[in-house]
């Protein structure tokens, strides 16, 4: 997924990429401050900082306004993900060795608690005359991106999930953060408790597709593509859309074969391929992107009361999630 | 270490304890926030909220204004107690199991997290009008905390520690947060940028007195008293005051006897009253006990510019640390 289409949003990942790279410059020590560089030069596509930047555009603010607060929601972001690293055992984010495969669990730990205070740090450099309402959007979805990880942890000791369960855990997980994402960015553009309320929703639906994209990615993309590697959520009993609904829908054999392949301990390349031959055979990879289509018409919808010229970035960043190959 | 003497320093932390019980009392999931809010029943002294209590009341302030801010110190306290328990394998605190021994260690790392972001949402409950202010004063706590842990364990790895590296340790570790406390309470109480600096040097001193009695106590006390297992810190090549002076004072046959004890891996009740008898010999008991009251007056020297009535409970909380047992 790259916004070079599109000369507004590449701006603004350049914008954001450029404040990245001062965050804790010359802080030290090293033992806490490099784990910390590291993980926030990662790249990745900036999805949420993006967000931020464009939703106070939408509401006709200055992006500029947002950078600080978009620095602190990328490094939100970047704190989870090297803390998540260290719960699932994951060794490969963004094309290299995770936080705590390079170094070990303490500087993980550490160095993510260091990214989630570097965050407020950022966040109280934006200039803004509702500080109270900026703290409460992002501490209410910091804290739902913990309750998700949560809830993602119990799915996995789980034999039976259900879609709402599912369902319910995404949208704390990911759809928290694009959703605060976006109302950060609306608030800091002046949007009002009103439009605020509608910002919310176009997040929420908009984080579900992108989550069941990904889902949706684990399993069709490559390890090249993705940056990381694919079909060991499988094993490790992460409960994905598509794994809950193809072992409802699949026939007796394909669901033995299934059950046969998430009880081992790793995944083959050939046995992968099998996992996706029957996820396309019962029509689970259908329904995903029907799904998936779903949400993304949910959250552009939210955005009717926007004049056209207004949402039109906002709608082109749901059509480059509904078409990412990673 | 108990209040029973000074009536206003016990009814501020039973104000605490009623509040901290609130605390995501019913928030779900049950799997984030038991161990939320097993980590903060632990109890303890409520050192450092009381010390926000009574810094506003010493100028002049309504204690209950700071009590949201009291509550988030104690909650980034406990925060770094639950981390750092994973990362110093401590499985025992304030006389039950840690948290990443009670459930595991994902459950340490994100209810951890939790209790930082849950920090920073009671501190945005303070009605204040320099939030800009409040909110420097505790991130600049937080980063601190994370540096001090980063540096204590650098120099858990390191042979030869000096004293300047390891007060620089502890003014991180220790210091920070506890002059942040003191900070936000004179803050809250409505001290200017000039009185707030004299806080900042009466905490600074305070918290370095307090880690180098903790220090004395995990060598001098026996666990009934702390609640936790004692001279473990030893085994763990975890650097104190004690050791590093002991190591350049003891005569050879003691620091032989030293150096074959912290090379072990675990410490016998033997081995840790053979250290006790070395440390009181070569006379480091006494040296910790003078640089601890050395830190003691040069904090309350902070506080002369203020009426002996204001300063009367601050001055109370330095002799209690002086004289603690626990």
């Amino acid at each position: 997924m790259d916004y070079s289409d599109n000369q507004t949003l590449e701006n603004f990942r350049n914008a954001i990429e450029a404040k990245l790279s001062t965050i804790a410059k010359s802080y030290k020590p090293n033992s806490l401050y490099e784990p910390v560089r590291y993980a926030v030069e990662g790249g990745g596509k900036r999805l949420r900082p993006v967000i931020v930047l464009t939703a106070c555009e939408a509401m006709g603010g200055n992006p500029e306004d947002a950078l600080d607060a978009a620095v602190a929601v990328e490094l939100l972001h970047t704190f989870t993900l090297v803390h998540d690293d260290i719960m699932d055992a994951d060794t490969w984010r963004r094309g290299r060795e995770s936080v705590h495969k390079k170094w070990n669990s303490s500087s993980a730990i550490l160095s993510g608690d260091a990214l989630l205070v570097l965050a407020y740090q950022s966040l109280m450099r934006t200039k803004t005359d509702d500080i109270a309402t900026l703290l409460k959007l992002f501490n209410d979805g910091a804290l739902g991106v913990c309750e998700g990880q949560a809830l993602d942890i119990e799915l996995e000791n789980k034999e039976d999930v259900s879609n709402s369960e599912y369902l319910n855990m995404i949208e704390k997980k990911t759809g928290m953060m694009i959703s605060m994402a976006v109302s950060i960015g609306a608030l800091i553009g002046g949007a009002g408790s009103t439009d605020l309320k509608k910002f919310k929703s176009f997040g929420l639906a908009l984080g579900k597709a992108f989550q069941l994209q990904d889902d949706y990615l684990e399993i069709t993309s490559s390890k090249s593509v993705m940056g990381k590697s694919l079909g060991s959520d499988l094993t490790k009993g992460k409960k994905t859309f598509l794994l809950i609904n193809a072992l409802k829908m699949a026939n007796e054999e394909q669901h033995d074969a299934l059950k046969r392949i998430i009880n081992k301990t790793s995944i083959t390349s050939v046995e992968l391929s099998h996992v996706r031959d029957i996820f396309e055979e019962c029509g689970v990879l259908d329904l995903t992107k029907s799904i998936i289509k779903e949400n993304i018409s949910a959250s552009r919808e939210s955005l009717d009361f926007l004049d056209a010229k207004n949402r039109k970035d906002l709608l082109e960043i749901t059509e480059l999630i509904q078409s990412r190959k990673n």
